[in-house]
């Protein structure tokens, strides 16, 4: 999610959103959607796919605010679904878009329902938008504030009204939300701040757990903070979902996975030539354990750059191969050598079961497979798609039962105090419900 | 728009729907959509532009039930205004789709609204839909009847759920409405009867006006006719709207033309060699005024038969010549003749000054324009896009005023009573707002 | 096929091109393309699919000459095979179009690749540009005599260079081909003149069998005209593929549809109450029928104009709706009566028995079928599709077992002597081919 | 490039193909074709794009070998550039693709244009074919041998027809070529052995300089082994082509990149807190630098993984930031630090001097830029575009004048001969005109 507000002067505010949101396409590749207002009118554009397959024709018109979404979405996906949400209701147009995942949305549709709403989509934006629309007489303010006292759940969400750009961060803060400010006085918001580059902003500070921040061309004022009793940062955006250049709630992508990889050559020492790291997401993690091991460090599996398109699906008899296409040893550096592979996380287990075989099959003589992070046992209610509920059986293994199922020559995972630890846990609170159990929100 | 119910047993319904809603593809180009269920689920596919391009690469499942409609929108669409118009409600999940027009919509929205509702599109049918939540507790013919009760204006509409397919239609009967039956017992709606055939359907009735009409897998049957103090079946259908292969509320679109035609001979006879009309619309009419006048019928203008289609736009100084691309002059049967050219209406007269004079420069030695209903001198409230408020000036001009611009040696028009006969006033009580100002609702 | 010179100002030729080449659609629906030269270089883009979609998105450049065609291929089609062929040859660039067929294309394809030629497309105008490249020292005009004096069969065919537009005709006039003028002095050449007044030029005069057109800055000259003994127009132009909107080597098509079809009603008269014909192809001859005949003419048959598009093809069980999707009958005007259906050409007759039965479903007491042209019997080597080899064995039928197959009352064909006249046989001389197996070349 | 032959068993060929060639995506994004046989015929598809574009809704049939292409370019790209070049000639149809690029195609295609020949696309595949149409009456592998001779420059080329896959290498062994066998008898060829894995192959050996290799259904053997004086292999594939995954000529592509690295760290050593590359190219010799500077290793630069798409293109004034949305500095990790940014090569200097300036803004004390090989100082006649003319003053720079320009602290090359050491100058020869200016073959 990317929001920009010039202050009043009219520019290409699609196009800078569009280059931020470009920065946060890791983070939903279903759909992508910019809305755009000049202060009087809004105009929308929304679609399936890349950011760049939804906006390869399409021309937003210039304006003073843009909000702007990309989907991340398990199921199939329709073009109703993207965001932002926009509606007409009593007080004009408002554009909404969120990520994160309510806890309470099935019941608040009942109720909303039984006041006699309709749903076209399925998505938390829509369900944000009613109960603002429903704050009937409370100002825009008080209309957001009424809605955040409904939801539950974890979210991160931005209103645009065409007069305002308001941000909206959950109780908990399980979803990250920053607040970033150009040199010519353009407020913008971010769901990491790797985005403000791109816009040539510079980052100010996050959006407090529970905070609504309201910007406009007074400039940018927060509503009022309503934290819950303790905060709780979703662990996986270090783990795996963010960008390793993005710092959220001020503590650094990259420097945590540096650490955690460090703390994870302490688990389990083990004797080899080379440690490697699964690309991208587990490299910062390999250069930490090997900075750690005194082991040497280099790249024991190459990435496609193209992979992440659609490509044709290879029938079932070729499924093992369709890992190449995205992966694919470096045989000339594994041969021969004792190799730690280091991977941020394991779900199922069956990519690293492939991974093994390929650096054996490229001669590797041992493969230690080293996780940074603690078996994924649990689901997650608040909207990162790890963990199926089909999965439970696999996750009662005991580590051992993995080791053999990946075919790995030993098998270690990094403590969830360490990491904490790498995450900076005398700083911040994390939700850790993925590999705890424990959940911050009563579900 | 187009509906069908099999009764019960699954088949490729919208395949079916295709095929009906594609013989009504004229009654709207700028989107398409079908909705289908299967007695459980429903699944729909929507998008902009004729059915065939959006039905491209989409296919829907099989089902008991399907509706679809193709949308005539005069403004800017967006794939959102594309119906049926599909929402999860308290009940479950409902599609609508309606053609015609509200006149009561704004003051309906802003009820709506200051009830909480938000509004994602600008159709009737969204408004429909939230009437039919808002009417707790009555069940859905219930519900439906209390939607009836609040609308006003033009609309023929179908509702489905999983279990049923409704057809209404306002007390009016402004826009047509028309039950058929196949063979083997499924039952269609379409908004003309000439979709039938399609489908190996035959004419069974049409809906009433004020009538609500429920298909279930129990059969069809009429849940109450609240009909208006009189009917008032639009008489542009007639003129120019509908297919001349069909028949509304029993009178043959064909005949009124060839009627009017005929009525059209007897105005302002002249001696002529030839007398011709504009393709398509016009040639019953044409047909007619030969018949009547016993002068030789034949062809004066050819029409390209791939126009319809996008294409690049010409610049200013080629607007002139885009007539020419879609319609041309008969040279070697207008060459030295004294034309009478048919048309069926007239809205702003420049497409008539183009035809006019390119029968001119083809040869002919004098044209004669008669057309075959009056002046649309006023807007049509109920959704006939023929006249924009720009052109009230135009539309105050005399007669004479109108040959001159047009460049015709005469001009006459139809009368309104003539017109009437044509198309059966005996039997039938019609709207004839766009030509006298008189309209059967209060606006 | 559609080309045009300004004489050296440069202007939006490919716009102009587009315009032209709209209007001979007709002739081609498989593919399309235009290549422009500023008089110094040649662009060209080229497509799959009707003009409108291959230009859908693409813009070319300005310039002083454009050469453009519509493919018209049975069998599948590549992007390669579009037209015109762009290649580069010793003395520069070349881009060649071709109506018709070569009938000794495989021998010269035979010969060329003794010589070392490689083809990478089936068409025509490949053949064309090497056999000009062939013809080294000769200059452009001579190369084109040369290839001229090599070709064999049909051809209406241009040569584009970045000089000079070069209109070629086969000595027997197969194909037709004119030429036009603009007010402001382009020359335009054009397989049918419809295409003229898209651009705003009149009919000059029509390129004479085996003529060699030459234009350039200079204006237009003859290079010469090396005709067989006699002409041999496609008579099949005036039954059916032609535009009625067109003269063809001074022949109107309409009329001579017309004429075909007053001569058509002495054939086998017969009493009826109404004479109507297919659209759009046979409503000239229809015409014509009534007039002669003394009975009312009017529409039997309505057309939907939104045919013609790709769109989901029906499986086999519905097969037999698919004509409804183009043709319905107007039961209004056909029930209780005796109806005459003009067609203008029969070739396998499944279509025409379909056209019966839903006349009659429609409520026709008697359907009598006129043909406004004989059976045709035999194939065409020169590139018109409509007959099929394996449809030798129908084609041997008698005509009562035609009528038998298709249904009708009576059946009856206009003879090829009465053809010949409709057509204006005291001015011309026709290949008859398809109609008398007699062919004008040795095959 | 990339082929398969199954030895005739009826296969998911083109399917393989696919896999094969989205291996080597990084060696052509312009365009991509696949031509399938199946021991008679021939078929094949092509397109503009990336090839998961290209074959986003497009199949090809089962066959018994594929011949598959990605074309590199600088220039427009048509359709009709896209390989493998299919055309018929006197014996057959061939399907022809090609790597590299002919120093005398200019001097080729004047000689067969003289004779007639006509050119449809720029490629040299279509020279090739040509050349090998005209080698009339030497069979099949000496025609190929018959046109090796003719060829000057770079080529790696594959002919495939309905019988064979020939393999040809020209005779300096300037583009790469391998031969692969899978477990089932197959044999591949691709331009990188990466490509294998994908399909389940392993290498067997390289295609040698000069030779021509023959695969059909009786296996493969070598036709004749034709080389030069010396090796010549494109020192550049080390440097920056080739995927990191590949060997080529028996070295590998990582280990050379990481030697260089090594040997750079000694040129201009410098006191530094962090080593780091730019991704992807650069990352195995940053690896390398640290290692033998044992200074910490470490991401500075984040890349963003969508990029290498389309996108809206930044205007003019926002022409700076689009480098931001590539690559991001890493804020946490350079904050403070001297920095070493080791990059692969250095053609212009402006991507540098934003990478330096990036790494400044996000707090680094020092940036000292390392270039893992010469500069760039000559343009490339075998194909590979790394070098414009009009880059010829800036390449006269001297080293310090690029520092200023780049604003690094202090800047440093690898030498060429510690280029060629790394990469293996034992074992091979190389081109590296690129950076001496002295090319292998006269030009």
């Amino acid at each position: 999610m990317f929001g920009l507000w010039t202050g009043g002067k009219e520019a290409a505010v699609s196009q800078a959103a569009y280059y931020g949101l470009f920065a946060l396409q890791h983070r939903g590749q279903q759909a992508a959607g910019i809305a755009v207002t000049d202060g009087e009118t809004m105009d929308y554009h929304k679609g399936k796919g890349l950011l760049s397959d939804v906006f390869a024709q399409n021309t937003l018109p210039k304006g003073i605010g843009a909000l702007a979404h990309v989907l991340y979405s398990g199921g199939k996906v329709r073009t109703a679904n993207a965001q932002p949400f926009v509606v007409q209701y009593q007080y004009g147009t408002i554009a909404v878009a969120s990520n994160g995942r309510l806890t309470n949305a099935s019941k608040l549709r009942e109720e909303l329902a039984k006041d006699g709403a309709v749903f076209s989509t399925g998505v938390d934006a829509e369900l944000m938008a009613l109960l603002i629309a429903k704050a009937n007489g409370r100002g825009l303010e008080g209309s957001i504030q009424y809605m955040a006292e409904r939801l539950e759940g974890a979210y991160a969400a931005a209103i645009m009204t065409k007069d305002a750009l308001i941000a909206v961060r959950d109780p908990y803060g399980l979803r990250p939300l920053a607040i970033g400010r150009t040199e010519d006085g353009c407020y913008v918001i971010a769901s990491e701040n790797c985005a403000f580059d791109a816009v040539g902003a510079v980052f100010e500070r996050d959006v407090k757990p529970g905070e609504i921040v309201r910007i406009d061309n007074g400039g940018l004022h927060s509503v009022g903070v309503y934290p819950a009793k303790r905060s709780a940062l979703c662990v996986f955006e270090f783990v795996y979902f963010a960008r390793v250049d993005s710092a959220i709630d001020g503590l650094s992508v990259y420097e945590a996975r540096f650490q955690a990889g460090k703390r994870l050559a302490r688990v389990l020492p083990v004797e080899a030539d080379l440690v490697c790291g699964v690309p991208d997401s587990a490299l910062a993690a390999a250069i930490g354990y090997a900075e750690e091991s005194k082991i040497h460090y280099g790249d024991g599996l190459a990435k496609n750059r193209y992979v992440g398109r659609t490509f044709i699906q290879p029938d079932q008899s070729q499924r093992v191969r369709s890992v190449h296409m995205k992966l694919n040893a470096l045989q000339s550096n594994v041969k021969g050598k004792r190799v730690v592979l280091v991977d941020d996380s394991i779900v199922r287990g069956t990519t690293s079961a492939n991974l093994v075989e390929m650096l054996r099959a490229a001669g590797a003589k041992e493969v230690h497979m080293r996780i940074s992070s603690p078996i994924v046992r649990f689901g997650c209610p608040y909207g990162i798609d790890t963990y199926e509920q089909s999965q439970l059986i696999a996750n009662k293994m005991s580590e051992e039962a993995f080791r053999k199922q990946i075919g790995a020559d030993t098998l270690a995972f990094l403590g969830l105090e360490a990491l904490r630890e790498a995450c900076g846990a005398a700083n911040l609170d994390f939700c850790e419900g993925c590999f705890s159990g424990e959940y911050p929100t009563e579900l």
